[in-house]
């Protein structure tokens, strides 16, 4: 069989790591011993992962002492006490401070199953195998674990390395049409942010990636992960750049809240974000039409909502997105491209240039 | 006022930090103010503490957004369940990465404060106020946080170093002396396991001690904590030296766990602990009779027991301390003195001579 698998390393001094993609990588139990301190192996997934793929990824190490945690599908049970559930199993089972977690499934289970690694005794190894496309190639960098609180996303976590990312393109072919463009909502924003000839590229590979070609996949995910490595490497706790790979997510944030999380995938409204922030960029001029309108196309070709849902106004935008009264007429902070292949931070965007964008995509 | 501060730096690259001992430090706030980022600063004590010293720490700070979470004494409440207490506090104030807390008790508190500062928001500062002599000398170095699970102490947690430790030794005079004892216990470990000069000091200072004279103490606890400052530097993340500072430990784990956590307390079975190790290194030959009795007659100067609860057998001692059948006749790891001042893990105990010293203490 050919191999074909590729592997790019996140450099990160001791903490580095290799992210492997490729077709059929999830019984290639070579893949994860090397990483391997000790014989316990807990596998962490879902209710709707486990059925697919938890047999072939434990039928892959007979040898060690396998166990696995499936727990409910949905954001809803990112959350200490779903933690204590894992924590209960290493423990019952007397896992030790050698043992490997490996995390089957997408975000929630990665970021979960990461932050149960980052605190149990102190710290074990753990290694990613992400089963969705958003989790691929938006979870396998950035080292950021963790849950929620019923204050706040995210709130509780750590940042934790994985010894390992096993990204499987053949798992996708499984994986609902909706979610497949949820992820490359996710791959766009990279080609917008930061690399124009992977826009380029992803301009005539989109119908490909949204039909499961596992060469265009895997060539997707690579350079993905890529961009985002080097972003992170570049700011690895989030003091400036890292704000960039943000693209499109502070409307897209408002729109999910004002749905309703689980209403619009987080990649739909990421796609919709997107196109609301080149439509400002080119209200600013930093953008031209044709900039805009390529932005825009491949956003719609990927299958992803151009514009935010009918029932939104400008007013509940400004209020999701945290800009309060002073700041109107004033100037306010977003992420926003130069170029197709640029982004920025703008600290000074005018807020009429804002409300503009607002009318252009609400009803009024 | 003449400044009876003195200041020691744990050396740890870019998380180094001082420790800054003496008495009537608690409303300092300058030693406080060089590491806020923000102006939100929440004190996380508890209801034996909280009453005699929280007011005071407050006072100090009346120009930033302080607020306090006051949890019920004991190490039953280090749990996840109270760490979301602190979580509840910290979201409902909304405060953010840039915020400071505050451990304001002994060892439990600063344990599980320790572990909301590594684990929220993927981490934010924290200042550690311990107000027992064990925490002073125990826990303001080495970065372990943590707390308890039902199946196991301090199994969730996190490697996350303090900005600052400020060790007052004022507030040690509303201690009880079991607990002052306790506290001098682990200060005499110190001088068995790595400095002699230090163990001579506290045959002459050990009463000065008992009695709380402030000079004595501060010397004690700068130099406790100079000696683990550098077995943890040498050791961060527990290879092998740091296995040192366990000397009398298995012995005391046995004995805690036998008697039910919180008859005695730590220090006390850590002392008896001493002892029976120092009696099994002379059985070995490491050390002379006049090094024994040395060490016996130190600690019990300092209050603490010299010799396991009355109850306890041998057999139940081998169970606890998990020698299994298969060691016995065989060789057995255990910390053990080769001098005064010399202490190294033993992998070659022999089981027999662990048996006599146990039939020595315990009844037949």
């Amino acid at each position: 069989m050919m191999d074909r698998k590729k592997t790019l390393q996140v450099d990160l001094g001791d903490r580095s790591y290799p992210i492997h993609v490729g077709s059929g990588l999830l019984g290639q139990d070579q893949l994860i011993r090397p990483y391997l301190r000790g014989r316990q192996v807990l596998v962490v997934s879902n209710t709707t992962v486990a059925p697919l793929y938890l047999e072939s990824l434990l039928a892959s190490l007979p040898d060690l002492d396998t166990d696995s945690v499936i727990l409910p599908d949905g954001e809803q049970y990112k959350s200490l006490e779903t933690c204590m559930q894992v924590y209960d199993r290493l423990l019952q089972r007397r896992f030790d401070r050698k043992c490997m977690l490996i995390a089957l499934g997408g975000g929630v289970i990665g970021d979960l199953t990461g932050f149960v690694a980052a605190s149990y005794q102190r710290g074990v190894d753990f290694i990613q195998v992400p089963t969705t496309l958003l989790a691929q190639v938006d979870s396998s960098v950035g080292g950021k674990t963790g849950v929620n609180h019923p204050l706040g996303k995210n709130m509780i976590g750590a940042f934790h390395q994985p010894r390992c990312v096993i990204a499987d393109t053949a798992v996708l072919a499984t994986l609902p049409d909706r979610e497949m463009s949820a992820g490359v909502a996710e791959i766009i924003k990279y080609g917008l942010i930061r690399d124009q000839s992977f826009f380029d590229w992803l301009e005539s590979h989109v119908d490909a990636l949204l039909s499961h070609d596992e060469a265009a996949l895997t060539e997707a995910i690579l350079r993905s992960c890529a961009i985002k490595a080097e972003v992170v490497a570049a700011d690895e706790r989030e003091g400036g750049l890292r704000a960039i790979l943000n693209l499109g997510h502070t409307f897209g944030h408002a729109i999910e809240t004002a749905s309703g999380y689980g209403n619009w995938l987080h990649g739909e409204a990421v796609g919709a974000g997107m196109v609301m922030a080149a439509h400002l960029a080119r209200d600013l001029g930093w953008i031209d039409q044709q900039q805009y309108q390529r932005a825009r196309d491949l956003i719609v070709r990927a299958g992803l909502p151009a514009a935010p849902p009918e029932t939104m106004t400008a007013e509940r935008f400004l209020e999701l997105m945290a800009v309060d009264k002073k700041a109107e007429g004033g100037r306010i902070r977003l992420v926003l491209q130069q170029a197709i292949g640029k982004a920025v931070v703008a600290d000074q965007v005018p807020a009429d240039s804002l409300r503009r964008t607002l009318d252009h995509f609400v009803s009024p």
